[in-house]
């Protein structure tokens, strides 16, 4: 899917980083801050958070900063947090157990209404209140609880049946954890978490410091 | 950790994708490439593909592209991938199983030596040939094995003990899944995965696209 004259992805990607500095800023009571003080709790630069709120309107007073409970509604309302949004896990494997307890305990913004796998041995079970149906059910319940995502956590010889179970279903946003590039499709919104490129990034740095260490104690 | 004078971890954390694109073009049969091609198929532009490049030498011929399989026998040696790094995995719950699972399973170029938990019932047990430790271990492991980089997985409220435990056992490399800011030390560097954060991101576009849909049916 393209997104011409959009808010850029990078913009989207930094709106709940902001809103957690903000949640820590308001937790220690502080009422008002400034763009130089969430650059400097966020690291992203005061002219690119200033750029980056501004796609969205005005929410600071020139000289004054930003009230915090402010522009924390702002931004809430800005992503679309401001009311629960409905999802549901597909695959119900170690990896999506997990992230449905997690956003089941500890996300207040989303409601995982249902999982779903194929596996016989797994439907019909529960994952703390969350029923696992059979995949063949999730058009029937994407319709009656206006779901509007998926993650999809099926091993990567099962992602492209699940993708079109997912598409097939009318979701059209999909946070996909399986290690394969999903088609691209119109109208159809595709966030790959990509945790193997980001443990390589990982071995990067671990690679980098072990050589380093070795130079130190050679020098030794 | 402050990286002075380093390659940017943007150009780091880009590695990988070129990577994966370059295993796509020599499965096709492809021998050369160039930053044009690279790009059209990663989405990133000639000229970063270019710079990010640049930081590790001169790999490429003016006018003539890249040979793939050289480029990426230098960004598998670069990253450190030329030989298997040794991890292993802290936090032996759903997501600590699913992570280790795909790592000795799909992921060539790790060793997941062991993982580590407190948990009684789980320890002692095996994730495939992986042994779940008590965390008390971890150090006299580190150790003996070389270990480079450390998986964080454990709930929340655990993170700081568990990070704690790896910084001690002299892993200075952690990719941490807990949805918690650990602190900054020196000489450690943390990679966040912060799901949640993400997964904000998606309800962002899932919430325009709900909203877009309702615009198309009022207008009908």
């Amino acid at each position: 899917m393209k997104y011409q004259n959009m808010t850029p992805q990078s913009t989207v990607r930094r709106l709940p980083l902001y809103l957690r500095k903000l949640d820590h800023l308001i937790e220690s009571g502080i009422q008002v801050t400034s763009s130089q003080e969430l650059s400097s709790r966020t690291g992203f630069t005061a002219e690119q958070i200033r750029k980056d709120l501004a796609y969205f309107g005005a929410f600071g007073t020139r000289g004054k900063g930003y009230n915090t409970k402010f522009l924390r509604e702002k931004i809430l309302k800005i992503i679309g947090l401001d009311e629960q949004t409905n999802i549901v896990v597909v695959g119900v494997g170690h990896l999506g157990i997990a992230i449905t307890r997690y956003n089941v305990t500890k996300n207040p913004y989303v409601n995982v209404a249902a999982a779903f796998d194929i596996d016989p041995a797994i439907v019909g079970k529960k994952i703390l209140d969350v029923e696992v149906l059979h995949i063949s059910r999730l058009k029937e319940t994407a319709k009656k609880q206006d779901i509007r995502a998926a993650v999809l956590t099926v091993p990567a010889e099962h992602a492209q049946a699940g993708f079109q179970s997912i598409v097939e279903s009318g979701i059209n946003v999909i946070y996909n954890f399986a290690p394969v590039k999903l088609p691209a499709m119109k109208g159809i919104y595709v966030h790959n978490a990509d945790l193997s490129a980001e443990l390589q990034s990982i071995i990067y740095y671990a690679t980098m410091l072990h050589k380093e260490k070795n130079k130190i104690l050679a020098k030794k």
